[in-house]
């Protein structure tokens, strides 16, 4: 190029760029919903299918699906946005005492000034409040909270924290199977070392303490095993942990010296009836001060999840435990290079853990919102257990919480050998073929992990119950035929 | 512990946390900030101090320092969060149309659903239609666009798509000295090779091609450079790069084989009447194919700089130029692990790159008000540079643009000395100084980058003129009085 001829080669290739990025894959945005993406375009192009529709069941992201804001959780921000409404009498008072408070406690009472790198104070003191309802009173330091750009954010921020060594002394990071693959991604992109712990399909997808410990000294073999993640409630399983379960993880890590990681962003999510949600946080401090004044933690919470589905604010909060105050300096720098979270996501956050109490103007309104969603949401898990549970070559497990199901399908063996010559999973060829006939979108169980041999998809429960009925339907007669079509 | 005592040691400490993020520094927020905030926190307990209010003017925070936001910018972004006010005739008509238009472009028309993983689809393409506009018509496609948490959040997002290699063949990243140290603290956490190339502060801080080739030239004997990063306007020089430098950067990054990457953030903010803003990428397409069809460049916006100012909503877009469609297809895998940006954030960029029209009811409002705080951000850069003009022992550029100035300033040998003996920059030492004395809080040169033996600080120019005047006047008397009391 000193002569001026124009390089034939870029700069940043395939084989130039971060091979840690290049490995990583992320199967609830994958190739699959790039199709799906396509095949909506091809639709509205006029494009003839099979369908008239393409259903994204593919990700969980309630609005997406028709499920409607809560009013106070908008009435709230919008103000913050635009303070001129403070003085209009279309809205309750209670949201404008709320949205007075997050601005004043904002730097020249403005959403649009940076916040704290650690979040808005007043809120972390609201998120603190509300951990400790939430926990029968433990205490909860609004100093260990931080604000985060949804829980994502933070679960990669304290797996950066954590990442050390080379070779045999490199991080292991414990992580259930099925996973989310948030997990994986950020793993492989930190370069940190993937251990596998599988959950109990047979025992409703529970976490089984044998298997926990034989992947933990498998693995102290070739690396340096230092954290346990959890998803209760599960995603994608929706199983939800015991009491007990959460007991002997907590015995497990304080036995193996193992840092926690409790994501927990599916804690208001819990359908069944014989099932409840347990933090860890709460669990750790009733098991006494030999625990709670050791075990390391950080938890995560979402405004994505929930009743809210705000998927788009981009909100979220950690509370980290027994972590040292020079390493907590350390993870205040960290994310005080990114400035701050995002102040609506933080004001979102903000009002979904200082609600409407009795008595004020929009308690009503949105506790009768709230069940609303939550009620739906419970049925729906019902119905997908259901009509799964009716079919043939499926074995779904009931959706305990959360808001997906794992089911695991039956793929003959020719389907499997087709799979195989076209370069495919066999669930992923079974996805593609649904979706290609039905238009309906799912992520094969390849992208969370299962056990060899064993096929899924994940499936969210959020579309409209009445679609929801369809799409089950036409699923299951979909998957009977292409069980005939391949026997 | 097999027997269940407690562990003596943390699992997460100093030593055994990472060490890239351990030794990574962020000067904007660094410690002298902390003591900032630690003594408004004593003033509001009523601790007497030698003065009644800290200033904070060390980070580019206009609502902050009291500027107000745009009136149309906060209508659509709160008609987004709220639709219900779609109806309220007290928004005005060109208002009520941006929202519906973002809002029809979000799945389930909810700005609570996630975007697509590089943005909402309408909002890329009006942001390549602004680039259009600002270019002369060059074209611009909205594939190229990402919308992003923040240009922070862009620029590190290529960066590490950059990293790759180990020892010699280790990136190297050229980044002027001084710099925003977002990069230095990317660069860091990336374990990337930081080369420097310093800034001609003897000619308004102008990029010396020399000095870029000298320092290339030297990188290349210890690593692999293969970025360098331009920041114009200048942050935290203050200094506008003319079209010639601009070109000459281009055919030194074409001839070297390096990949650009442009962070024009501050690309409204022209003081200096002899400069003007030129985009990396008008100025690379008129430079004919021989370029535009070879050179790799990524370019940075924001919404929290210019006349907006709006931090909190950590909004900004990337445009790539040139890369390669297989390395983009891994970009957007990569950046769909985080799912998307906030989506206000995003809703801000889009009313950012789509204003009011002439004859739109908000056009003379929003003009007016936009002219407003350029207007007073111009004045407030000449007035630093007349006041920090007169002061002897001070020498300062002028503020042709960005929010900031970087004055020089001569500390005594004595002074020196001191700050070595407790163990800090000399620079450090004078900014506690003034902080403790004045409670004016500005960042050290160091945290920036300085030539070895010169001595600086970084202040913004956003406080209210007044506030700033006052600000100018106690800081140089300070620094007399300080150079007085050491030599």
């Amino acid at each position: 190029m000193e002569n001026g001829t124009p390089k034939a080669e870029k700069i940043l290739t395939l084989e130039s760029m971060n091979q840690n990025v290049r490995k990583l894959e992320y199967a609830v945005r994958g190739p699959i919903v790039t199709r799906a993406m396509e095949l909506e375009k091809e639709l509205q192009q006029g494009v003839k299918k099979p369908f008239t529709e393409v259903i994204r069941a593919n990700i969980g992201d309630a609005h997406a699906m028709g499920q409607k804001p809560l009013t106070f959780l908008r009435q709230v921000t919008a103000l913050c946005l635009y303070p001129e409404m403070l003085n209009d009498n279309k809205f309750p008072e209670d949201s404008k005492q709320k949205a007075r408070r997050i601005l004043q406690a904002c730097s020249g009472q403005s959403s649009g000034a940076y916040s704290a790198s650690q979040g808005i104070e007043v809120i972390r003191q609201d998120v603190a409040k509300f951990i400790e309802r939430r926990d029968g009173g433990i205490p909860s330091n609004p100093d260990n909270i931080y604000l985060t750009t949804g829980a994502s954010d933070g679960i990669v921020t304290i797996i950066k924290l954590l990442i050390a060594g080379q070779g045999k002394s490199r991080t292991g990071i414990m992580i259930p199977i099925p996973q989310y693959p948030l997990y994986s991604a950020a793993i492989a992109e930190l370069d940190a070392v993937q251990v596998n712990y599988y959950l109990d399909e047979e025992n409703f997808w529970a976490l089984n303490i044998k298997e926990l410990r034989q992947s933990l000294h498998e693995a102290r073999k070739h690396c340096n095993p230092k954290v346990l993640c959890i998803i209760n409630p599960g995603n994608p399983t929706g199983q939800v942990q015991s009491r007990k379960c959460i007991e002997d993880v907590i015995r497990f890590a304080a036995e193996e010296n193992l840092f926690l990681m409790a994501d927990e962003v599916y804690q208001d999510n819990v359908y069944a009836k014989d099932c409840a949600f347990h933090s860890f946080k709460k669990v750790l401090f009733e098991m006494g001060p030999k625990y709670s004044s050791t075990v390391e933690l950080a938890s995560f919470h979402s405004v994505s999840k929930g009743f809210m589905g705000e998927c788009g604010f981009r909100g979220g909060y950690m509370e980290v435990i027994n972590m040292d105050p020079v390493v907590k300096q350390q993870l205040t720098k960290l994310v005080s290079v990114r400035l701050c979270s995002p102040v609506p996501g933080q004001a979102m956050m903000g009002v979904i853990v200082n609600p409407p109490q009795p008595g004020d103007p929009s308690y009503n309104q949105f506790n009768s919102e709230k069940l609303a969603v939550l009620n739906n949401l419970a049925e729906k898990a019902q119905m997908t257990e259901k009509i799964f549970g009716q079919s043939p070559g499926i074995y779904c497990n009931p959706v305990q919480g959360a808001m997906y199901s794992f089911p695991r399908i039956e793929i003959p063996p020719k389907a499997v050998q087709e799979a195989k010559a076209q370069g495919l999973t066999p669930d992923m060829l079974f996805c593609i073929k649904l979706l290609e006939e039905t238009g309906i979108c799912v992520v094969p169980g390849s992208g969370f992990g299962q056990r060899e041999g064993t096929y899924h998809f994940r499936m969210t429960i959020l579309p409209p119950t009445e679609k929801l009925k369809t799409l089950l339907q036409k699923l299951t007669q979909f998957h009977e035929k292409f069980v005939k079509e391949y026997s």
